[in-house]
């Protein structure tokens, strides 16, 4: 298992769904920020599950408590130990699929991986688990603000087949995206993708979408070429989340049917005194490191894998059965994912602005 | 910069464009496998400019040495060093474009990043970077198709507005995709696409492309959730390749647009007596682990950043000026990058096996 | 900060001493390891302060929580949450001495290194922080004598002036190096120990000291050449102990004045058929690489910084003044570091372990 | 394998004593320093055989090529690409000493990890193996030089029971060390080593030898607690080197035998305005972290393992039998592993510096 993510700021993260506790702990924030749990529980708190009747009802409070690394109020530079308690310890009560791997879950692979899994909820492939990286982010954050004022903003841009309009040339505010319950300030467009989950729900069936995420203020010159190039690391950083397809930045797979001549981002003097391009096809990087422009990217997520419906499938065994999940569980996952793209988008550019520091001094 | 990839199967890469040399070392090859320069040449020789009329003339050999590492034909478990001397050393010869950041290269972010870049042929930013990743990942393909009958097969599916069929459910063989220039095994579509290169290059343009990618025999349980899932792992490899915009795996983003009662890959029993899946939308991963079924993904390329067209842009120094690229250079460079996909994928595959391995003895 | 330590068994501590608790995530242990809390106590509570006079009287029960990776009694492979809560929250205790740096402390280096530091207790550089290392080193130490056998034994070889029989060759069991308050199996050298340490709390003043430690049925071939050699790492965990001044392996800095005639290690057939060596001047490592000998090496611990002796010595401002601890103190903490040596050394070894196994499967 | 250290000046190292090359490939250099080969090869040459009877004979002429990174004189930020060629290329040379492992050699290590092992020479556990390293650290002291006026001084100060006065207080110059063969400023003590060097060569035997080293100049605050501090990064890369036995920093083990009213370094202000400290027991590191004071620490390493006289050892098989090496060979390689301590002492500065960057910014 490698539940580690970067390299000055370091996060490592641990907990299944239903132990004790979930959490991480952050090594390499920078000292002397100010910091408390109110800092980072905005974040939780869109992550958290049952927030509308369009996401699942299992009641988490999920409370950050920081254990280290904050004193009189601000960092010291030492690791900060986050934790959220599981107030939902069941083990054993998925028992009843324990001979039947759920087709497109994580039950087959972790067998087969490690001899063992978690007896339920999903251990360590659980949702749950992107808690953890939701505290470390919110605190990267809030750091990333506070310098550059960075913005990092993602919103549900696609549920199903219904697309929103494309809202990155001039992204909405974390205050509109949550004004409906789908995260998509496109309004027309999110009252038919409430209708296309409702439907869904209502067949006991799930459906996919996709994210689109905004960075704004970011410092030019982040990225490591070329194999921690800005975004390869920010593909990993998606395609870590559990769900994901697939990730595009810029221009992505409609740039692979584009000519050069129109493709091509020509260079201009921005109002500010800046070098800046006049189109943005490339999303904010060049050659694996940011250019000023804002960073925009797409992530896609396949519909979740636990559905009502009844489906034809085999036990460990090989003997052929049929599976229905019972219970309540979310027919879409993208407007709980909000804020995860959010906060590891975050882990990644304090990442790489920590890793870029020494050269401005030596230049 | 961070030219090292892989925890165990670690890779490290050297070398500008018009340098002396270009090359790696591989530190964590396991011992006694058979290894000779020609194991390692004919990906070499795939991804090398000049092979058809298709690709830039700039004639290069390169012809690898393998400097240490191997003793009377077999591997010793230490660093195999490789290099290929850059035979075309001609620093300056872009020079009078060193005023001006060309649009969509790396010119501008390299000399904010460093202060500094090199003067000619697009220094670390080039093409030939690559020839160390695909030297270190042809060694990776060798002992992998020995350990476990890996195959690893990349091929052209789409050029501009030009798609081939869907060939992944039975990949073509290296033979068949190297038949034709574009690599493309969807021979109708294979001339659709070179009259598109031949128009695009007449014209002075460029035009992207999609690289489709499938990976048989693929051990089951390799990859590492949580932050280094398999297809973590692959997308931050892919997007490490110069002129990528985007990645997807299995159903990607047309996975987004689905049901999950379509989605869901139920579990069957195989031929063989193994456990596997009817469908795979899944594209062979499930919690970021290999399940035994082939892994599928796809590859966007930006159209290349350099044409002969003039190009209304601006000085470093924020003056308006025209840019017409002297020479002539590739039009369309996916069919050059299909090895690169390959010898990539076998990097990450293989850094997985070895750190996959305690398990089978422990269990 | 860099709080993380291995590879493959990769161990993040984190925790200041009067904040609300200390632990460590441990990820990378392989699962279906029967683990308990019973399991990690005993090492901790080897650790503890106030076991006997020799000791600060400061009442800590360390008793360990584990948060996360176990279910049923058995490792998942996932990582595992360890937790210590830290009765004793008493910021600003030692506010008195906030504008003095203490002498041979980190309260100068910390505060220039990171313009803040914990108010009390030391913070991160407490003895306090080992708590998460030695509750992941002694999950190491459970799984290594299980599958090999592995027994690592430190004990006291010297404090001050007073140095122990050499026992190396035979090493003393867990049981007779605790039998007595100083942990030294030599009882006649015990005594004077002892006596020294009263006479020295009674000056307040406080000593130095040497650990001895030998570790049994190591496999061989473990180590990595060049940089992670075996005693490269090893010496790198034992001088991140607090404390400590050196490291040497086998005949150490004696070695370097002997003739090499003397020193070789000749081989001869043992008694069970493996190849080994007549005597063991190298410490049971050659090249880096375990050779099946006994690891034996010792580490030098300075006497603790805190003394109730009035010092001269300086505030931040470069002001003279006069320094005295308050309170009581370990005048020695050699006997409390057992453990600390014992588990960091299973931490090194565990990780060579794993990132050994591979080669096992393929030649 | 682990042929990679520095987490930011990040080096890898390549090459059998035997093949065709051995160098380096150095990540992370800082751009726009200046640097051509004649800033790499003196220390090259000072590590060099062949300097003086004192060494082995065999004539190495080690001239350093710079593969990548720089262009036009300066560094591009981009990976350095390091080579030495090999002039002496004999596989099979030592062929027939091939079923015996040498005693406190690394044939039976080697053979035993990776099933195969280099015919001749030591392969990449020989001393040769230090070029790579050598040279990526002369870069690194030239840019600590620049940046700070960090002076790192390494000396002989014993061999065999020979000892010098102790000269850490006011260290000598390269120039003064390099004024004699064995490089041990006390000339008196220099004497003596020559001839007891003479001496252990004529009775075809081996001597060992301790090095001091001292670093001047060195910024507070580096070092990266816990598990990284200072002194354990060092010791790490001092052990990392072939034939070392130990590593002690500041009172090393004889402050083991003290008390702490004499072992603690007050505080006082200094000439120049700064905190210093009136003694350095601690030797330059508090808390895994520099203080501003000289860096003091010194290596001991074993007599080389290679001598003429005849051993009774074993075969591989376990059969008794005589080995006597043949030709010439070092009977002591402490001058030579000065500039080796040397360079090591500066990849580890280097990395600690770019880590720390960040904070001089932030606080």
């Amino acid at each position: 298992m490698s539940s580690t993510i970067g390299l000055l700021y370091k996060v490592s993260t641990f907990g299944e769904s239903h132990g004790k506790a979930v959490g991480a702990i952050v090594d390499g924030c920078p000292a002397n920020l100010e910091l408390s749990e109110a800092d980072i529980q905005p974040q939780l708190t869109r992550r958290r599950p049952g927030q509308s009747d369009m996401t699942t009802p299992r009641d988490e409070a999920d409370q950050v408590i920081i254990l280290s690394g904050v004193e009189n109020g601000k960092t010291l530079g030492t690791p900060i130990g986050l934790m959220v308690n599981n107030k939902d310890q069941r083990p054993g009560d998925y028992g009843e699929m324990s001979n039947v791997p759920r087709p497109s879950h994580a039950d087959f692979t972790y067998q087969m991986k490690y001899g063992n899994r978690a007896a339920s909820g999903g251990g360590r492939s659980s949702a749950r688990e992107t808690i953890g990286r939701v505290a470390a982010g919110a605190i990267a954050e809030k750091w990333l603000k506070e310098q550059f004022g960075t913005q990092i903003t993602a919103w549900v841009s696609s549920v199903g087949t219904v697309d929103a309009r494309d809202l990155s040339a001039a992204p909405p505010t974390r205050q509109q995206i949550d004004a409906n319950m789908i995260r998509c300030p496109d309004e027309a467009a999110a009252e038919k993708m409430i209708k296309l989950v409702a439907a869904t729900r209502e067949r006991k069936d799930s459906v996919g979408g996709v994210l689109t995420c905004v960075v704004e203020n970011v410092p030019v010159g982040l990225g490591e070429p070329v194999f921690d190039r800005f975004e390869a690391k920010l593909a990993q950083a998606m395609l870590s989340i559990p769900a994901t397809k697939g990730f595009e930045i810029g221009s992505g797979f409609s740039g692979a049917r584009m000519f050069g001549s129109e493709h091509n981002d020509p260079y201009e003097l921005k109002a500010d005194g800046s070098l800046g391009t006049r189109t943005n096809y490339s999303g904010g990087v060049q050659g694996g490191i940011s250019n000023g422009e804002p960073i925009i990217f797409r992530v896609a997520f396949k519909p979740p894998a636990t559905i009502g419906q009844a489906q034809k499938t085999s036990t460990f065994a090989g003997e052929p059965t049929v599976l229905e999940a019972k219970g309540r569980h979310d027919p879409c996952v993208v407007s709980r994912a909000v804020p995860i793209v959010e906060t590891m988008t975050a882990l990644v550019l304090m990442d790489f602005v920590l890793r870029q520091s020494y050269r401005n001094d030596f230049a």
